[in-house]
C-alpha cells in the first residue's frame, strides 16, 4: 500500500454499486481499498467468488482475493486499523444501524443508502450543487458526539435533474418542475428486475422513488443556515418508470422559472456552469453538464459514459426548448445521468475527495 | 362475398397498420375487404408476398392471394366497382393527394395518415371523444363538391390521453396537461426503428410527434359549432420518447383541472365513462377506460390487449394520484393505449362503423 | 362445480408454470380446479395476492379468491376430498418427496418436475411420442404399492426435438443428433433470469439442461418392454443457451439417420405425422408438427402460439435441408416449441387427458 | 500529418464497419486517415453529418469535418495523392468493381467485403490463422497486372471458429465441425435489422452466411502451395441465427478431431497458442485466445471487448468439454468474437499491419 494514500473500506461490496465503488477506487490517487464487507451470507468468502461483477471490464486483480469481512466496525478495524473512510453500498435496512456504528467508531461514511439522507444534520451532497453543505459535518459531530460522520449522496434519479437545476435556479429562479424518469435496470441492483418483467415492457412505478426525488431536490438546492439546511422553495413532481436499459437514467423536465428564460439562455448557463471548488479533484468532471444540439440526444446507451477524466460523471442535457405551458418562464429539456456512476458510487467518491480537500476529514 | 356487407378497400395494405386493418376487417360483420392497394413497388404482387405481417397470428387465408392494386381510385373501381369505403394506411406524402382522389371518386376515406387531420372541414374523430364531429362530413362534401369524404383518426400517441381527458374535461374542466410518452416501436411502422438504435436505449425524440399531440388534443376535445370546430381552450405539452417495447404507448399525465378534483373522484368518472352512441358497434369496447388499482399498472406487455370484444380497444389507466404542483386542482396518472389498434387501425374501423350507424355514409 | 368433471389440484400454483396450468385447466371440459397449493410463505394467502401471473391475459376470476393450501395431501384432501389428479409445478427439491406423498395418498400426479423422470417405473411421456409408456403406471402401482401414481412430462427443451425426431426415427432410423438450444427466459421461472444478465446478452449455459436433454430423449423414444423402458440407441449431444426471448425454445438440429433421407422426404413425414390415439382430446393439437417453408421461420415471437385448438401445442419446424457432414443420411432443421405450454403445463394436461382416455386413471 | 505515417483512406466510411475503421485507425502509429469515401448520396457531405456512428465513444474530432469523397480511385488521388492503402467497408455489389479499380490504381485494398474472398489469387487472411497466405499478393499482382492488390478478411462469423480451430487443427487434426452461431445485430450493418423483427425474437436465418462459413473455413486453414491455396480437408456445417445482442458473435462448436483429444489438452493448446509473426503489431492481441473456466462464459456483453492492447481482438473460449458423439476424438466448446472488431475492421487493420511488416506493401 502506498504510504500516502488514505485507507478505505467498501461496505456491501458485492452488489452492483459495490462493484462500481471497486472500479472507481481501484488505482485512485487519494484512496486505497484495504477492506471489503458483505452480508453474513458472504462473509469469509473471496470477493471474486461472492461478487456480482455487473460492470464493464474485468474485476481488478487486487480485490479478487480479498476476504469479505462482516459489516461491522470492529471487524474492519481488526484487519485494517487505519481505515478512515468507508464507502457504503449497503441496503437501506442495514445502513440504518451500521452506518452510525462506523461513524461512532471514528470513520467517515460516504453513503449511497437513503436511510439518513433527510436527517437534519446529515449533509446530502452533490458537490456541483451544494458543496458547502458538507460543513454540516461539524455540527453533526457535535450533536452526535461522533469523531467520524455520515455524508450522503442522493437518490440516483434526482442527480441529473439536481445538477441541471443548479445553474438555472441561480440564474432564473425555479418555481415548479415536472419530471418523468425512464430509469435503467441497474438502478434496482442485482438480481433486481426480473427479465420476465421488463422484456418488451415498461414498469410505470418504482417504490418510494417519486417521494425521494421530490424531497431530496429541495434539500439539495437548499441553503446552509447555521447548523441547518433551509430547503429551497420550489416544487418538484415526478413520475418514475423503469425501462429496458442497462445503465443511465433519462429524465424529461418541464421547468417553470421565476424570471423569463429562453432556450438559448438556458443552454448558455448550462454550458457555462463550472464548479471551481472541485477543480482538479480526480473524479470531478471537466464539464458537469454537456449540452447536445442534436434533436435526438441524450440517449442512454450513447451518452451515459460522457465526461472526463472519469466517464459517466457528466450529466448530458438535450432538447432544450420552450415549455409553452409556462409562457415566458418555462423550458423543457431532457437530462441523462449514469445512475451507478454519477448517481451513486461516483457521486460518493467525489464527496469524499471534496471532504478531504475542504479539511473536513478530521473531526 | 356476403350480399349484405359493405365492400371496402385497404390503401397501403402491406405495412404494419395495413396488417392491423386486415386483421380487424377480416370477418367483420359490416365490412368486407375486396381490394388491397400498395406502392408501385408492390403493385401486382400477391399480398402474402409483399406484406410485412408484423401482427400476432397468421395472415388470413382470404387475403393471401389477393393481388395488390395501385393506390388509385380507378384501379380500385376497375376491380371492385362497388367499393364505398377505403381504409387508408398510406404514408403522409401519398395520402396528401391520394385520399382526396378517393373522396372525389365517391368513396369515404377512413384515414390513419396525418396529412388532412387539421384541415378545418375534416373530422378528426375518436368516437368516444367527439362522435358528433363526424357531422362535419356534410359540410366537407358541400365545400369540396365530393360525394365521398375524408374522416381522420388521430395520432396514435394522443389517443390514450384524449380518451382519458374526455370524462375529466366534462366533469372538472381541464386547464393544462403535461404529457410524457414512452412509445412502442411499432408506431414507426416497418422497417421503422433500427434495432441498433433501440437496444439497451431510449430515443428521446420522435419527429413532429409533440406538435401533433398538442394540436390534435385541442381539436378532439373541441366543440362543433356550425360548420367548424372550436378548439378546446386548454394547453397540452408533450415530451415524446421511443422505448424498446413492441406495442402499446404509455403516457404519463399531470393534469390541472378547472375545478377541484380528488383521485377518488377521478377514478370514479373514468370508470363510469361510457359512450351510448357506440353501444353494440362491433369494434366498440364495453369499457372505453379500464382503471387498475395495482401500483405498477398499466404495463404495455400486460395491458395492451385489454378490452372486449376487440382486444386492444380499451385504454388502461393506473396510478391515479394527487398532482402536488396543482394544489386541489390536479391529478397525476398513467395511461396506456395500443398504438396500432386503439390508436390506428381500430380507431378508423370504429369511425367507419359509427359513420354508417349515424347515416352519414351517403353523401 | 360441474358434477361430471374430475376435480384436480395444482401444486406450486403461484409460479410461471403454475399460471400456465391455471390458464389451461380453467374451463377445461374434463378437469376442474378445486385446490391450489403453494410454499409455506404463501400458504393461506389469496391466489391473486401471491401469484406471479406472467402469462398473457387476465387471471381467471374463478381462481383469484382461492386460498392457497400447503403442498400436502392431507391439506388438499381436507378441503377437496374428491381430488383425483394433481398437476405439479413444484420445484425439484420439493417434488422429490411431495409427489410420492400425493401418489401414495391415491392421487395421480402429472408432474413438470424433473426429479422422478428417469426412475425406471415412472412413465416419462409426450403423448405424440410414446403414449404407450403410460402403461408403466400399472407396474409402478404394483411395485410401490400406490393407488395413485406419478406421470412425468419432459424437460421443456427436449420436447420440440423429441416430437420432431419421432416420425424421423420411425421412417429413417436415427443415429446421432446434434442439438443447440436458444431458450426463452420463462424457462427459468419467476423471478428467474435477472434482466442485468440477459439484456444485450446471451448466457451459454443452463445448469443440468444438457444432461437432461441427452438422457430424456433416449427414454422418450425408447420401447416399453414388459415393465421397463428400453432406451432408444441413438446419441444426442446438446449445447444449451439462454436468449432474450420471453417464450419459445428454438433448437437447431443436425440429424444423422440410419437410412438415406432427403429434405423433401423429411418434410413429408414431418407433415404427415399424426397421432390417432389423441384424436379429439381437448389439448391435443390437430397437427403435432407444422412445417414452414419460408427461409426464416420458425421464429419464437411469431410461431410460439401455433397450433389449434390450444395455441402453443404444435411444434413448428423450418429450414429443413441437407446436413452435408452426414452424406446421404443427414438433415438439418430448426424446431420451436412453446416451453411453458408444449414443454410444460400443456404437456402435462395432455398426459392427464390421455391417461383418462386409456382407462389408466384408476389404480 | 505525421511525415512517417502511411496515408490511408476508408471506403464506405459512413456505416457500422466504417465507424470501426475510423475508431481503430484514429491515432494509429503506422497509418493515418487522409480520406473517407461514401455512396453518391453522401458524397460531398461532412462525415459527421452523414455517418451512422454506432460504436462506443465520440466520433474523433479529426474526422468530423472531413468531406466525403466518391468511392473512386481518382477522387481519392485528387485529394490525397499519396494514399497507399484503403480499408474497404463497401457493400458487396460496390466492392465487386470498386476494389479492383483501387488495386489497379496502385493501392492495397484491405477489404471487409465478401465479393473477392474466394477468388483463387486473393489472400483471405486472419493473421493468427494463415499469415503466410499474404504471399499470394505477389502472384495476384503478376496475374492481374496490378501494382496494388486486394487482401480480404473473413466473414465475421467464421473468425472466432477459425482462430479456435487453428491450434486444434495443428495439434490434433480436424475432421468435422458442427457450428451454431448466435449473431449480433451489428453484423447486419445500419439500419440493418428492424427492431420489430428482433425484439423478443430470434431470426434463425442469415442469408448466405452458412455457405460463407463453410467455404471460408477451409480456405483459411488451407495451405499455400505455389501460387494457390489447397483447402484444408475437413467439413464444417453451420446453422446461423440472429439474436438480440448488439455486438459479439457467439458460436457453439462440436469438433471431431483426427487424433484423440481431452478437454484438458484442448484448453492447454488453446491457451498456449501464440503467433510470433505478429508480436508487437499495434492491433495484435497479446493472447489470441482467452480461455475462461467459469461454467457460463463467454457472454457477449461481458466478454466481447476482451483483449489487449486493442479491446475486442481476442477470441474468448469457454465450456470446453467432451463431445460424447465423437468418442475419444471430440470436444465441445463455445467461442465468442467481436464481430465488428475481430471479425471485421480490426481484422483488416491487422492484415494491413502485417502486410507492411512482411514487406509486401510494395508491388
Amino acid at each position: 500500500m502506498s504510504a500516502n494514500k488514505v485507507p478505505v473500506a467498501i461496505l456491501g461490496a458485492t452488489g452492483a454499486v459495490g462493484a462500481r465503488f471497486v472500479q472507481l477506487l481501484h488505482n485512485h490517487p487519494t484512496f486505497q481499498i484495504v477492506a471489503l464487507t458483505a452480508s453474513d451470507r458472504s462473509e469469509g468468502k473471496r470477493y471474486a467468488d461472492a461478487a456480482h461483477w455487473v460492470v464493464e471490464g474485468e474485476m481488478p486483480r487486487m480485490v479478487q482475493d480479498m476476504t469479505l469481512l462482516a459489516t461491522d466496525p470492529e471487524a474492519v478495524r481488526r484487519v485494517a486499523p487505519e481505515v478512515r473512510a468507508v464507502f457504503s453500498a449497503l441496503p437501506n435496512e442495514i445502513a440504518a444501524t451500521a452506518e452510525p456504528a462506523f461513524a461512532q467508531a471514528g470513520m467517515l461514511v460516504f453513503s449511497n443508502a437513503s436511510y439518513h439522507r433527510m436527517a437534519p444534520d446529515v449533509p446530502l451532497v452533490i458537490p456541483e450543487v451544494n458543496a458547502d453543505h458538507l460543513r454540516l459535518l461539524q455540527h453533526q459531530r457535535q450533536t452526535r458526539g461522533w469523531r467520524g460522520g455520515i455524508v450522503c449522496n442522493t437518490n440516483c434519479t434526482v442527480s441529473g435533474p439536481a445538477i441541471t437545476l443548479r445553474p438555472l435556479y441561480d440564474a432564473f429562479g425555479v418555481r415548479r418542475v415536472f419530471c418523468v424518469s425512464l430509469q435503467a435496470i441497474s438502478g434496482a441492483g442485482y438480481p433486481g428486475v426480473p427479465s420476465l418483467d421488463i422484456t418488451d415492457n415498461i414498469l410505470p412505478y418504482i417504490k418510494n422513488e417519486e417521494e425521494k426525488m421530490e424531497a431530496e431536490a429541495r434539500k439539495l438546492l437548499g441553503r446552509l443556515d447555521g447548523g441547518a439546511i433551509r430547503e429551497a422553495d420550489f416544487g418538484l413532481s415526478a413520475h418514475c418508470n423503469r425501462v429496458p436499459v442497462i445503465d443511465g437514467h433519462t429524465v424529461t423536465m418541464s421547468v417553470e422559472t421565476e424570471r423569463p428564460i429562453t432556450p438559448e439562455e438556458a443552454v448558455r448557463v448550462l454550458r457555462e456552469f463550472r464548479c471551481d471548488a472541485l477543480a482538479g479533484l480526480p473524479t470531478a468532471p471537466e464539464c458537469p453538464i454537456i449540452v447536445r444540439e442534436e434533436p435526438d440526444r441524450p440517449q442512454p446507451r450513447r451518452d451515459r459514459m460522457a465526461g472526463r477524466p472519469v466517464g459517466g460523471m457528466s450529466v448530458v442535457v438535450g432538447r432544450v426548448r420552450r415549455e409553452p405551458l409556462f409562457g415566458d418562464c418555462g423550458i423543457k429539456l431532457v437530462t441523462l445521468a449514469h445512475n451507478t456512476i454519477r448517481g451513486a458510487a461516483g457521486g460518493s467518491v467525489l464527496n469524499a475527495e471534496l471532504t478531504w480537500r475542504m479539511g473536513l476529514a478530521e473531526g
